[in-house]
């Protein structure tokens, strides 16, 4: 055995950085205040202060916590704060934190049930008490997605699939034969939905974007107008993609009157609930799901509300013998003895590796409980329409859009560029972190309660230092 | 503020529970003698152990813990081990665990630069040193994927987008007019190629394999005439996948002969080095990468052979221009001020949620440094080929493959049944985990030396269990 072999930490300097390192993740977690919420960097500030070249020798680990203080903490937009309000502020708890320290450890590579079939297993059981949770049926099938980009991209694949007069798994949907592929989203839906129909080779002609009612929800009637109108044109309609809370205003497509239409074409229905699909742990708000059991497909995201560090985007499938038939493909070094009994994950995704997700989730469903995860969402939602009720009593604002869960899109009566430098002038402080859309063609300010550690008096604080920047007319 | 909601674990909380956690891998790490390197578990004997209800009520970490050990530990494959010789091994190191315990900490969303700018330039810097380390030009930008699989459909899709004759983003490959596209890889290249075909809608017919040498490696005569052919039968030849590292042998395709065929014809050339393209940091090795230069793309997976824990595959392409024309779309809610000083990550991917997984790759090079981790491949690939000598001298086996790395193919001589008998002799002994592959249609051993804690004496110890679990005839 050559003895000059690099070695990786003993089990006791692992133990010992280990602790090191716990200990400083701690003080991170201990002192958001101490820190600008958005950075405040310029590009490149980073990169200069990193040598051009490698090391070329090891360097002790205390340098690296060194380095983490001074160079990376300055340089992020910490999404983990309890005053980061912008787009969907996320949660990276304390058993979730410690869960990826675990999967790390394992290192194991799900591709198969027998390459880590404790990750299988735990992946479909968690997926399932998810699932029950939020009220789908049985008969969807879970798979952990990075992120729910890929989720609704494996949706799209798996509609696309579903053509009757096509072997898309074989033939493609390219040729002189080939139909000219039509699917619906509304106007408010996530960008991931159109970049799907360009990823899977429909282009964004393929996408047709239906109008939304004064409450930014897809209107039905013109959906089914679209589809009359496509038909007729020789287009061939093959999927709608829903929104269970829209990253704008989060509002809740009728998913119902959706489904009917799809029944009634026969098209695939799949549901984009990344963020507010949570909320339907809550008993009192399962109604937003209210017709997803009737969806082919639903995605929805713990990383975003369920204190889940990212990645971690839920995927379900009422149609799994479609999903595989999309993505299967067996090499013969990935045959293995078990038969029908087990999953293996790659046959039911574009990926052939699979971390361990599944571990972190166990960990927070289990250290919080279903009452505790109901709660914060719960208080989430409670401080939302709180944070609405406070601009309510602002003369100078108003709420753009209804508040149906923890966000609230309100702007200063007056133009975009009013509204713009009071973005720019909030965000400068580094104490808060919100972010903008634009409803009715209006610059809008978009301000989401999201992350566990987040009070009412952060919220509280928030309203008065964005008031406080107001300037005077 | 409300009392009764839940809280996370207090810092202080964090750090003892942590440190619990951090002591436990470190056991975990430190005894793989213990464990089964191949589960031996029934299929559904996890699923049997936990309960059917997810707990209403928080319960304790040490009940995690307990559980860890007792119904996660027995259930899984364990990659992390010395005796894992199956597909390609991995390493979880000590500093890229404690990475990932970093990274969830952060939790940050890296969709744009602004959301985490050390993020964004940290993955530009680090990929930046592999690409040099590797002996790729400066032309090639850097942007990290989950795995291999994601990375090539990204170079697909990418060249899918070259078509000059067509506005792909914008109108699909679909209708009456659309070429009919065809791709090019060997009958070695992975699977994940044939699944990008698919999900990129060319079909499984959009992919043409192409005969392979006796070693192997994919004949540039058959390439240039299946072209050939296809361009006479009215296809669009399009893009060719070359192997640095095939799967099964990790055989190297002969790359400036692919390459000379695309400049011919006008194709995009992707290189597929997710395993053997870690080798050419070693400056004796990097000649398996000649001619990558000229490729469009390359990927190579740090989470394979550089001590990273998965997941972390570097993808890189010369023409980012064109992945940006494939990939980006920009909602107005994610629009930012900075300008084309800065890359949003978000306009070279599908994915808009991007976790900080630079940190990982960064803390384990600078754990080992650069010689480091030369000499932890150099190793390797001794012990291959160390391993490959023993076989020789064994007449009962035959090599059936080079052994240009660290992976070796051999067989008993005889039928596929010994074999497979032998291989699942082997395995069921929990003590080493081999894996398979068919070649000239024959059933055929395959082992890999690619853990970090894996010395001679594991290989000399895996040998004799081999040979002394053959059938006397």
């Amino acid at each position: 055995m050559s003895k000059s072999r690099p070695a990786d930490m003993t089990p006791d300097e692992f133990k010992q950085w280990g602790h090191q390192f716990i200990d400083w993740v701690g003080e991170y977690l201990a002192h958001p205040e101490r820190l600008n919420v958005l950075s405040q960097i310029e590009p490149g500030d980073i990169r200069r202060q990193l040598p051009v070249l490698p090391p070329q020798q090891p360097e002790s680990m205390s340098e690296v916590l060194k380095d983490l203080g001074n160079i990376i903490v300055p340089g992020l937009t910490h999404w983990n704060h309890p005053d980061f309000f912008a787009y969907f502020p996320n949660t990276g708890s304390g058993p979730g934190i410690l869960g990826e320290l675990v999967c790390a450890a394992f290192n194991v590579n799900g591709m198969v049930w027998r390459t880590a079939p404790a990750a299988t297993e735990l992946e479909e059981h968690v997926l399932g008490w998810l699932r029950d949770l939020i009220g789908l049926s049985k008969t969807f099938k879970g798979i952990v997605h990075d992120t729910a980009s890929i989720s609704t991209f494996h949706a799209l694949v798996a509609a696309r699939e579903t053509i009757r007069e096509r072997n898309v798994r074989d033939e493609g949907i390219g040729g002189p034969d080939a139909p000219r592929l039509r699917m619906y989203a509304s106007e408010q839906a996530h960008s991931s939905v159109e970049k799907g129909a360009m990823a899977i080779g429909i282009g964004r002609r393929g996408l047709v974007k239906i109008p939304t009612d004064p409450e930014f929800r897809m209107d039905p009637a013109a959906l089914d107008a679209a589809i009359r109108r496509d038909l007729d044109d020789g287009w061939r309609p093959f999927c709608v993609v829903a929104t269970v809370g829209t990253t704008s205003t989060t509002s809740v497509d009728p998913v119902p009157a959706i489904a009917d239409i799809c029944e009634k074409y026969g098209l695939w229905l799949h549901v984009d609930a990344a963020y507010a699909g949570s909320a339907a742990i809550v008993p009192e708000f399962q109604y937003i799901l209210d017709g997803c059991d009737r969806a082919d497909s639903l995605v929805t995201n713990p990383h975003k509300w369920l204190l889940t560090p990212v990645d971690f985007s839920a995927f379900y499938c009422r149609r799994p013998d479609i999903l595989r038939r999309a993505f299967s493909l067996t090499a013969e070094y990935l045959t293995t003895a078990e038969g029908e009994e087990v999953t293996n994950a790659m046959d039911y995704s574009l990926q052939l590796g699979r971390r361990f997700r599944a571990l972190k989730f166990w960990m927070v469903i289990r250290y919080f409980g279903v009452d505790g995860l109901r709660d914060v969402i719960r208080e989430h939602i409670r401080l939302g329409k709180h944070f609405a009720s406070l601009v309510k009593l602002d003369n100078r604002f108003e709420i753009v859009a209804p508040v149906p869960f923890s966000s609230v899109c309100f702007r200063l009566r007056g133009g975009d560029a009013e509204n713009q430098s009071l973005i720019d002038r909030v965000n400068a402080t580094g104490k808060i972190f919100i972010s903008h859309t634009r409803l009715n063609e209006k610059l809008t300010i978009h301000f989401t309660v999201g992350n566990l550690r987040t009070t009412e008096d952060h919220v509280d604080a928030a309203w008065q230092l964005i008031q406080g920047l107001v300037r005077n007319r």
